[in-house]
């Protein structure tokens, strides 16, 4: 007898196949069977009839309590931006995180995002919230060097939240050391930096290249863009994730390429800021690991992942409208995103973590002579009926089951109220 | 006694106010009060509570039938895609349009559009469809020199058109004429167009140098581009609303500006096929009026204005942050819309048509310190509770009263399929 057994649905597994009236089963928070018939019985059974069923999407860059400053800075350029947020943020307080990392694992529970990668400041309320909510997530607390405390203080606390959280919640929490960026930390604190992350095995979420400001003035201060100076301290391998690099030079494609770097795309983000447009599709055609996120929703807007795949498709089919194809979109927001924080997911496929979405399609917008891409380009948020994460159900027909939904909204909104 | 009153509700009126549970009340088609409080009774009562109430969204260009080509011709160059299309085009037949203009009108209501602009063949269907809905629309039926008809054969056909359905449905169908470009049809036939138009008293709905391609084919034949030359004709004027106008220069701008021309944008039809960023903030900025519109589906993906408005958002902010602030973009899916098509709606405001939608607000994407920007960069069609064109309800609480959404969809299904 398996915990759960889901039938009916048109199952997207990102493996290759595409399976009309599938099966999917689940046990003990993994996969244990997908195809077209089984014997297997549950104890639980979702008929998906008229539903595509697809592995959760992985939101593989974000600043999770940023949900408290959705519309506080819109409209401004980078530079005052930045100044208004970093400003705002000195004054967060561990319970605002909280209400603002538990808006955001509403939102993300809504919209079918099953595990998501986050760097921000009180990150234990972070994990917190992750243990009681039943989410996924790659957890790093934020290192801005000369920020708060000293470099040695901040390395010895970070350590520490490495350690109390690394595989907490029954597996479902993994650390990472999230240093800012290559040009908000010493080469010196940067070196440490991997060398606690190589002592943990733990991985390393940082920003990279997101401006020409960043660009600029690395070069000016080292000779050499941040990849490079990363390069050059043997600091990028397959366990760095950098978000945005959006101001890559051909010769810097060429390293992520062959240090096999992850790197998280931020279109809305990238956009809203005027940050830039990263070189995407180049990166995807020689082969590196580009995964997708909705970076905070203080410039992303909000966590909703869907919006982010139609923004990836439509920012570069600008420059070129055969590249981008639905598929690979969707690939970003599932398979590249589960490699990209190193977990087993992504796909649907016996021995994956049960992190399984399903979506209404019987929706006019869903009419389509390509199923695949009218998702990308029309699902929103709400088309998500069902979400599971580790094999639970988080949200059944639209209904939150893993926490007071209302209750989160009055909490957030409260919080929020403190920096109108 | 009114025939409708919605209490409860946040207004969002587009005519300057926000009023916090405010009331709006609508008889025989028209608003006749907005604001606070009224002792005024109603047949019918809705509680918006928890709810945006707005004005119904303008599509102002579609081609509302190709619904039918969603996913069809996906990623490819606009050559190869305008190819493809105008090869299946070739084979639809009116119960085929008829089909499609219904799935286009379902996602519409469901997605909180109340009027739209469409220029497409087969139109009678498309107007028969409007009158069965209870949707509005402008509707111009499409001409390409050269395409079918003879030109003389073609014009009659159209002023025929114009007269049978102009003012149609209780005035719920106004007519365009609708020449495709100055690309292709010649300056003669043109000239044809605009003295038709002129008697009949009707407004123009023309593609205006929606690609590269277009500007430098109309430099090779005629020496200038198509704003100078439909210029050269006394073609411009407010009557006309010129789709896409992308590659535009800053002379062709200052012409859009004098002749007091509609121009409506297109941003992920413009995106999708590699078309171009259309000048829009520079447009606004000299009080042309922009508009918006989805394009087909067939480019735009489905017909969802909110995504529109999210696109034109981020697509413009890439270039600077500061501008397309939330409030000018939903203006331009509702004010700038309603003058675009020639209507007195947009606005809620008495006197004004009762087109309007409910939002649905009580979710976690919509927790934010700017009400109106959170609804541009999170609504989604599936946000919208309520459609109310003329007075009539057309969905209520996410149910289409209108007609039956199953049979719709499943006839679209039917129609798609001979071209696959």
């Amino acid at each position: 007898m398996a915990d759960l057994l889901i039938k009916n649905g048109r199952i997207i597994t990102m493996n290759g196949m595409m399976i009309d009236r599938g099966v999917v089963i689940v046990d003990k928070g993994l996969i244990t069977f997908v195809g077209k018939d089984s014997l297997e019985k549950a104890d639980k059974v979702i008929d998906a009839k008229g539903c595509a069923v697809m592995p959760g999407l992985i939101n593989a860059h974000t600043h999770l309590a940023m949900t408290l400053f959705r519309g506080f800075a819109d409209d401004l350029a980078y530079d005052e931006w930045t100044k208004k947020i970093q400003a705002a943020e000195m004054n967060l307080t561990p319970e605002d995180v909280r209400a603002g990392a538990y808006l955001g694992v509403l939102e993300m529970i809504k919209s079918g995002t099953t595990a998501f990668a986050d760097m921000y400041i009180h990150m234990d309320e972070v994990a917190k919230v992750v243990e009681e909510t039943g989410m996924r997530a790659a957890l790093g607390y934020g290192m801005i060097e000369g920020m708060n405390e000293d470099s040695e203080t901040k390395l010895r606390s970070r350590e520490r939240f490495s350690k109390q959280w690394k595989g907490a919640a029954n597996g479902r929490i993994t650390t990472m050391y999230a240093p800012h960026s290559a040009a908000s930390c010493s080469k010196e604190f940067l070196e440490k930096v991997k060398q606690l992350a190589a002592k943990d095995k733990s991985r390393i979420h940082i920003h990279v290249l997101e401006t020409q400001d960043e660009l600029l003035w690395m070069k000016k201060k080292y000779g050499m863009c941040s990849i490079n100076l990363l390069k050059s301290m043997e600091f990028l391998g397959p366990d760095v994730l950098a978000a945005h690099c959006v101001w890559l030079s051909d010769g810097d494609i060429d390293i992520l390429e062959n240090r096999k770097v992850n790197v998280v795309h931020c279109p809305s983000s990238n956009m809203a800021l005027g940050a830039g447009i990263a070189p995407v599709p180049k990166m995807l055609e020689k082969g590196i690991n580009v995964a997708l996120g909705t970076d905070g929703a203080a410039s992303g807007g909000n966590l909703d992942m869907w919006k982010e795949m139609r923004m990836a498709s439509y920012l570069h089919k600008l420059k070129d409208p055969r590249t981008m194809p639905a598929l690979k979109v969707i690939e970003m927001a599932t398979v590249n995103g589960a490699r990209a924080v190193g977990i087993d997911a992504g796909v649907l496929r016996p021995g994956c973590l049960a992190d399984i979405i399903i979506v209404e399609m019987k929706k006019p917008q869903f009419t389509s002579s390509n199923l695949v891409s009218a998702l990308v380009l029309g699902a929103g948020g709400c088309d998500v009926r069902t979400t599971i994460a580790n094999g639970k159900i988080l949200m059944e027909d639209n209904k939150v089951l893993a926490f007071d939904e209302k209750k989160i909204i009055e909490e957030a909104r409260t919080a929020m109220s403190n920096f109108d």
